[in-house]
């Protein structure tokens, strides 16, 4: 009985190697296929052919395999020959980084960069309340040799009846602070229609968590010629989270940053659960720049610091957090911003590990 | 020492008579300065002046209670003064049921309602994709006597690279199939710049899942005439759903038609979780017509007759669903749409129950 | 050129053909090979020998398919020949409604039963607190000619602090309430050692949504001969719950009831959110009796009745619900549980629409 | 006007000062009530009282503030006296840093510890197998100078049809792979009633994240004398996870060591969601150490090692991964353990920088 089986497993050996043989034959025919549709202009998938082709083969089967895994079977083989038709710019997306290996980099006249190996920070308050307030944080992060600054003038919130940002009183704030001190300014927008109205203030297009699925936003981004840094949705996957990035990308602008900004789940110890994951995976499928928000993700001062060391450790190109001169009396997030003093703290805790990973001794 | 027990709880009593008679006294004065206020036309919650009467109440506290104790105990009497001070419209919201006690009812010319205590359905394809297509749902919603279609134009896709719908192309032609049918046309709205182009063909402005944290076009589907039907966000909580909806509420426009599509949860049994609970709840809380999706909740064919049931049962005002005449050519959800045969079927279930809630027999 | 795709898709067909015919050739080997090893007791997936076989037809492959797409291809066809070896028994869990068409109905010797096309309640307190307390509950159901009465007395809570259970004292009280009123004695069992001491006391051993996941517990549950109410874990999939349910039925007892009793999700309106697409997707898959607990699902006595009849229409077999003569100073859930008054109201409004049920008249 | 106001403001910080000397008197009233019921032995709690007392309370209240604001401001008031009342062991857990805020070091008789301010590792495979495959990764382990290896005898799996581990037998091959390698054996124990057994044959009880709510089994491990490493539960809160280690402590067992393994999360691209930020959580909270497991976390080995990167930095005191001979034979999670090779290239990162946070250069 032992021969016995040893016969049939030769037969099946041999089996797999005829529908080996059969499948490069339909791989070859499918590849000319795709190259006169090409030519023709054709769209290469038809769903109308292939449930024909299904129906014919359902047809034709008299088992022992059931026509449910016959049809299981054909799809996959379809699907794999529909995807050889493909050209590569048609299998990745442009924010794939195997369509272009190497690492996309940010790059500011100020000479603050983005992506370029060394870690970088974005720090400011949450909403622009007034000059002096943002000024106060802006002469802190100058003293720090930072680069950016970040402040919110239109503020997408819950209840209508919260602050909703000062708007481009907001922006020209903004402004101000950036011509006196050299920052490039990070700040949201929130409708398709005020990119044109921003771009003369901001340095960076912000896309908030509550627009990541807001597609016409992420259209008209694409059309601007600025960084836009996308932040993950309140409850988007990784890949939604890709192809939102690819929605600005497809439409011309790859100046990318992905920010993880935390993701919805049941636990309330945080304000949201830190993705750490996501962020090599980020780094791993795309080639864009990827920070972590901890303000956001984490909602607590307490722990900011040390989820602002892994989000290092893990390969983030730096760090997001909201740093406020008096958050007790602050117009939007009081509870979470970090006050001068305890960002100071926080930076001079962080910034000697910052240092370790830009000179490669980490 | 019972007697020792005794006496101290005497104590008690007499204190918590004594602390009761201080807090009315407070709230009486708090009741004054929001008159006051109020004609001077100042903000109530005034921060600054919590954060120093606290500071000074700790500053004299000598405890036995800790002054983290005193300060949350005393935060509680602040909200609840602030709370006093403010007029009706201040407390409660637009679409509260305790401003609004009786149900709002959403009335079409063509003899169509929503939430007048009768079970409605808006049933239609996933996205228009040409005349006929709509066409024949639309023959059959006719010959059964109901009174909306739906149908996406705009669709708000994952994907750049997915049918992005035929826009105005799309509602030109649901426009003809009103004209011919009768019947109310049902259809997405994705930017808030499109209102004003689609008001001539649309009879309801859907907000999709994707869109209900999009304030920018919440706030203009307010400043609108039209009904707006809401979907309840991806991940969205019931109270973020409800301020969604008092987002359009607080730009005037009452005519407002929730519907709950399912949640984001771990189960991939399902595309989604169908939060039935949602229902009650928000029946219990707004004045506005609730309806249930079970397409895009469930996701699943074999499952949308008994959750329609459901539905009903549970007190919404209706159902929603997607129909296709072939749905296996369909551009977009092209699995979960019922085609006209399994409709029927689905309809011919639900439609007697739906009858019996009609005339009250259930 | 219109021609040279006709001719391609002409080749395709041949081609899928002759592929379909080679798969049917190795499915027929395939079930032979499984016939040997049966015989032989030999089992069936053989991990080493699959990867032999891929890394022969990698070494084979010459494109133009990549070595990862034709592995997955024939991932694909040899999960389908394995399966083709296998008999019903290891295609099908025993609970599986494809093994068993017909429903499971658990029945009891005072006329109760479960699963038999009517609805069933099972209500009382959360925990046994005295004789008194139950028996106040039990008069109430056995004036209503209820069948069953669910108390805890091993109670799994959270903090070790809480109250744990009256333990087997809770147990005697359940079975002198019983003797009285007549009513089967529904309470959880939370050590596998305790099966036997309880087994005098209780007519249905309830395994909680804690210890779903508690393989030893199930196993020993399987080997008790008395009816299971098995509750859906916290965060369980229904594929997980189901397979829950195979541990009980795998070691010989069948006598299981289901019970949907909410999942963990962000939403913190209602203690866990009621998965009411789970009751229809179970009745399908298995062909165990299925009910749904409105108390844990919801944990609001404002909605409890209206997601008891939703359970009702979508399917189920019948619904929990916990009663106490005195919540408010119950020792566990206090905020729950309806008081007597608030149940016959409950009862009042659920007990006729489960009698439509009951006559087919829905 | 503005002198009205400042009037009325004047008025309310009176009745501040007095409302806090009351609340002061009624705090040392109700320490005394304590001191006498912890001499009588009565609990401290006592809802009937506090029911009475609120609806007196509610009688004599006349306004301005309603019923239900008077009752909450009352519970609050309630609940913080209650507080007062309990001793130090009363108010904070065992496993709390409040009660012990020195670290707890879990020592072993080789050498080993964990929490010691240095990083440990425990690694091993998923299933103990044979005594060939655990002594291969034993040799690898001791080379590197580690002093703990892991291994499943006792396998909890969601299907009752998949290898439930080799039992008994299997702990006795880990004894043996200890006798000749001296490294602390990590096992798994599932049944209350196998910790005496498996006693003979481990150093360190793991209770896996399907048994965190099983506090049956909790309790038990509590009753041994070995250390215990306790796995957050699939979708348990951060809190619960610290009451379930308080469940052991509070028998007795102070021997508990933490550890963060992913949550159950909408998100598919990771098996689960490493809940980074539960770290520091959970060191700020407990004495206890805190590990991390990237297998189960993550499920993927091409991120196990930027995320055992982030575990570090975050703070937590040693990672957990599976390591396997041959995972593609593996007869459990063969497709997420690294091998020896794959484990080699891990270790040689991670190791260095584990040295530069033992030597506090990190």
């Amino acid at each position: 009985m032992a021969d016995e089986l040893e016969q049939h497993r030769e037969e099946i050996i041999k089996l797999n190697e005829q529908i080996l043989e059969l499948l490069t034959r339909r791989g070859e025919v499918a590849k000319k296929i795709g190259e006169v549709k090409r030519k023709q202009g054709i769209i290469v998938y038809d769903p109308k052919r292939e449930k024909e082709m299904l129906n014919t083969l359902i047809d034709q089967n008299k088992g022992p395999f059931s026509d449910s895994v016959i049809k299981q079977l054909f799809k996959e083989i379809f699907k794999a020959s529909t995807d050889l038709q493909k050209g590569d710019h048609e299998k990745h997306l442009y924010v794939s980084r195997k369509l272009k290996p190497e690492d996309t980099v940010v790059k500011f006249n100020n000479g603050g960069a983005i992506g370029d190996g060394k870690k970088s920070f974005i720090f400011g308050p949450c909403s622009v309340e007034s000059q002096e307030q943002v000024d106060k944080v802006a002469e802190n992060l100058a003293s720090k040799g930072e680069k950016f600054i970040r402040g919110g003038a239109f503020k997408p919130r819950t209840s209508p009846y919260d602050f909703q940002g000062l708007g481009e009183e907001g922006l020209k704030i903004l402004k101000k602070t950036k011509d006196k001190y050299d920052l490039n300014i990070v700040s949201e927008i929130v409708n398709p229609a005020d990119f044109e109205m921003a771009d003369k203030y901001v340095d960076v297009f912000q896309i908030g968590a509550r627009n990541m699925h807001n597609f016409e936003l992420l259209k008209e981004a694409g059309r601007t010629r600025k960084p836009i840094l996308l932040k993950r949705g309140l409850s988007a996957t990784i890949e939604e989270f890709i192809k939102a990035a690819e929605y600005i990308a497809s439409e011309g602008n790859n100046n990318i940053i992905l920010c993880e900004r935390g993701i919805r789940t049941y636990e309330n110890a945080t304000r949201n659960t830190l993705d750490i994951s996501a962020v090599p995976i980020l780094k791993q499928g795309t080639h864009l720049p990827v920070m972590v928000d901890v303000t956001h993700s984490t909602g607590r001062k307490d722990i900011m610091l040390p989820t602002a060391k892994a989000a290092l450790a893990v390969g983030a190109d730096g760090v997001m957090a909201e740093v406020h001169p008096d958050p007790s009396v602050a117009l939007s997030d009081s509870g979470q911003q970090m006050d001068l003093e305890e960002f100071d703290e926080f930076y001079n805790s962080l910034s000697p590990l910052s240092k370790k990973y830009n000179t490669n001794e980490l």
